[in-house]
C-alpha cells in the first residue's frame, strides 16, 4: 500500500484549500493514511510533518505498521497528546465534523494552552479523507477483489448445508467457520440468515429460527480480508416457489441486472438506484423496496457513496459500491440479491460471481 | 427486560434536574431504553411521551422489539424526523455530547424551523443514559453470566485445538465456530489468539502464524448472546516454560487474583487498578503492565467505567468490570490472564469460572 503517497495527496489538497494541518481520529482514516491498524490512534499531519499517536499496547506494531508519520506512544491521552504537538507546530487544526464528536472537541479544546484555544480548530468544509477513500487505486481493488471471490467460494460451500430443519444459527456457524478456514480475518457484519416468512426483515441476524420445508432463505454476509470487506446477499428457495415467489424473484433480479448494468463513470448514484427502482415500479412492487440500493465498500463495511434515491454523487473508475434492491412483504418473504461493483474507466465490474439465477434446494 | 421502567428511571432524572427532552441516538443507548436492537434508530423522550424513529427495513422489527415508545417509520432521516418531532413537543431538548457528532448536531438543528435553532439543543451536564446502563439488573446479570458461561465453555472446546503447527487464525476459527454452535449471536470483538512472540502484542488478532513448540498462547475472545457482550482471556503454555515465564506468569496470576478480591461496593477503580499494579510492582515487572487493568461490559464490549490508575468511579452492586492484567515482553512473550466480574452487595461474583493455574499443553 502507497500510504506516503495518500499523506502526499492529502497535503496536496491542504495546500489547494488553504489548510495548514490536519488531526484525523477515525481509525479506518489511520489506517488508511499511514496504515496504522490499532484500536487507538491519532494522526496530525502538517505542510511537513506527520505524527500518529497511539499507546503502550502498541509499541511493537506501530512502529511495524506505521508509514509515512512518526510514531509517539503517549502515556496518557493519544488524542491529547497530538494536539499539544499541533498547538507547538502550527496556528489553525481541522478536524472531520462526521467523526468527532461535542466531546471530544471539549477534549481537544481542553489540551490546548488557555490562551490558544480560541479558533484553533476548525471543522473541516470538504472531505479531504473520506472523499480520497471513495476511489480505491490498485492494490485496494485487488484486495476487495479477493475479499469479493471468498465470499463467493463460501456461498458454494455453505450451499449444501442450507437444509430444512437445520437452524438459521447453525448455516452461519458453518458459513463463518469456511471463512475463517478459507483466511478471513472476521466478518465484515453480523451475518444475516432469514428464512421463511423471517426473509421480510431485511436485517434478520440468524436466529435458532429452523429453516421451513418451503420457502425462501436469504443469506447477507461479507469477510474481513488484509482489511477489506466483502458485502454480498442470495436468496435461496427451498422446494418449488409459488408463481408469486418466482414473478418476485425475477423482478428483484432484474432490477439487480438493470443497476449493475447502470454503473459507469459519469453516471450519478441516483441513476443507479432508479435502474433498480424502476423495473420494480414496473412491476408494482417498489413499494416493497424499502431501502437504498447500494453503499460504497472498502475499510468499512458502510463508506461513501451512497447509492440512494436523487443522490448526485458522480461515479468515478476506482469507486466500489454495492448494488443490493430487494423486496419485503410482511408475513409473506422477502428477496434481496446483492453484488459488489467496481467502477471501471468503460463501465463496471462484478466482483461477485456466484450465481444469480434462482437456486431450487 | 424492564424498558419501560428504564424510561421511568430517565424521566426521574430528567425531573430532577430541569430537562425538559432527551434525544437518544447512540444506537446501544436506544436498545437499553426501549429494546430496539436495529441499525439505524433515534429515540425522544419527553416528560410525558417517548417516540422511537427508524426506517423502512425495520417495520416489522421495530413493532416486535420497541417498548414504552410509540415507532415512527421515517421516509427520509429517523434523526430528522425525531427532532421536527421534538420542535413540536418541547423548547429544549438535551443530546449527549459523547455520542453525538459536529456533523450530526448541524443535522439537527438543520431539521428544526429557523427561529427554533437558537439554543433548542443543549448538552448534558451528567451521563444520564449512560450512567444507569453501569448498573445491570437482574435480567441482565443473568444473561451476562450465561454469556459468560458460554465463553469458559470456548475455551475448554478449544483447548484440544491448540496444537504446534496449528495456524492462530484455525484456532480461532474452532473457537468461533463452538461459539455459533453454542448459540453465540457473534464474537463481541475480533478474537485474539497469539503465540510465541507474538503474545507480546496485547492486541495480536489471530493470523496465519504457525503456534510454536514451545511458548505461550493468549486467547482472548467474547461472545454476543442475546445481546450482551463476554469477554475473557487466558495464557496457556506449549511445553514447559522456562524459570523466567513461570515466574511471569505466577505474577501475572497473583495480581489478578488481587484485583478480582479487591473488588466490592465503595471501592473506586483505581483501587482495584492499583490492586493488580502493586503485585506486579513488587514482581519488579510493572513496566510491562501497559495498559490499564479493566473496563466495565454489558450492551457494548467496552463501557463505562474504566478500570484504570487514579480512578475516582466508585463501584456499585450490579456493575460488571474485566479484571485483565498483563506483562508483554517485547521479543519474548507476554501473558494475559482476564476474568469478568459483578460487583455485589458483599464484594466480588467472579463470573468467569475457567482455570486460571497455567496449563501446559
Amino acid at each position: 500500500m502507497n500510504h506516503s503517497g495518500r499523506i502526499r495527496a492529502l497535503r496536496k489538497q491542504m495546500r489547494e484549500q488553504g489548510i495548514e494541518s490536519v488531526l484525523v481520529t477515525h481509525l479506518p482514516d489511520v489506517r488508511y493514511l499511514c496504515g496504522f491498524t490499532g484500536s487507538n490512534a491519532t494522526l496530525a499531519v502538517t505542510a511537513k510533518r506527520a505524527a500518529m499517536f497511539t499507546d503502550g499496547r502498541y509499541t511493537s506494531q506501530a512502529k511495524e505498521e506505521t508509514q509515512g508519520a512518526r510514531v509517539t506512544i503517549s502515556k496518557k491521552s493519544a488524542l491529547r497528546e497530538a494536539c499539544a504537538w499541533l498547538e507547538q507546530a502550527v496556528t489553525t487544526a481541522y478536524f472531520d465534523p462526521e467523526q468527532t464528536t461535542f466531546a471530544a472537541l471539549e477534549t481537544m479544546r481542553d489540551a490546548l494552552s488557555k490562551g490558544k484555544r480560541r479558533g484553533f480548530f476548525q471543522p473541516l468544509k470538504s472531505a479531504v479523507v473520506s472523499k480520497p477513500r471513495m476511489v480505491k487505486d490498485a492494490d485496494e481493488l485487488l484486495l476487495m477483489e479477493q475479499a469479493a471471490l471468498l465470499g463467493c467460494n463460501l456461498f458454494t460451500a455453505v450451499l449444501p448445508h442450507i437444509q430444512a430443519g437445520v437452524a438459521e444459527s447453525e448455516i452461519a456457524a458453518d458459513l463463518e467457520f469456511f471463512a475463517r478456514s478459507m483466511g478471513a480475518e472476521a466478518m465484515s457484519f453480523e451475518t444475516i440468515v432469514a428464512s421463511g416468512k423471517r426473509s421480510a426483515l431485511p436485517h434478520g441476524r440468524a436466529t435458532t429460527a429452523k429453516v421451513p420445508g418451503r420457502g425462501y432463505v436469504t443469506l447477507d454476509f461479507g469477510v474481513i480480508l488484509k482489511g477489506y470487506c466483502s458485502d454480498m446477499t442470495r436468496t435461496v428457495h427451498m422446494g418449488k416457489p409459488g408463481r408469486q415467489e418466482q414473478f418476485a424473484y425475477d423482478a428483484v433480479l432484474k432490477a439487480q441486472e438493470a443497476a449493475v448494468a447502470a454503473v459507469k463513470p459519469g453516471a450519478t448514484c441516483g441513476e443507479v438506484d432508479e435502474a433498480a427502482r424502476s423495473v420494480l415500479r414496473e412491476a408494482k412492487l417498489d413499494k416493497y423496496f424499502t431501502h437504498s440500493t447500494g453503499h460504497g465498500v472498502g475499510i468499512e463495511i458502510h463508506e461513501s457513496p451512497r447509492v440512494a434515491a436523487e443522490q448526485k454523487q458522480v461515479l468515478e473508475p476506482g469507486m466500489v459500491i454495492t448494488i443490493e434492491p430487494g423486496i419485503y412483504i410482511e408475513g409473506k418473504f422477502g428477496i434481496r440479491i446483492e453484488d459488489m461493483v467496481a467502477v471501471t474507466p468503460t463501465g463496471g465490474k462484478n466482483l461477485t460471481p456466484a450465481p444469480k439465477a434462482m437456486i431450487q434446494l
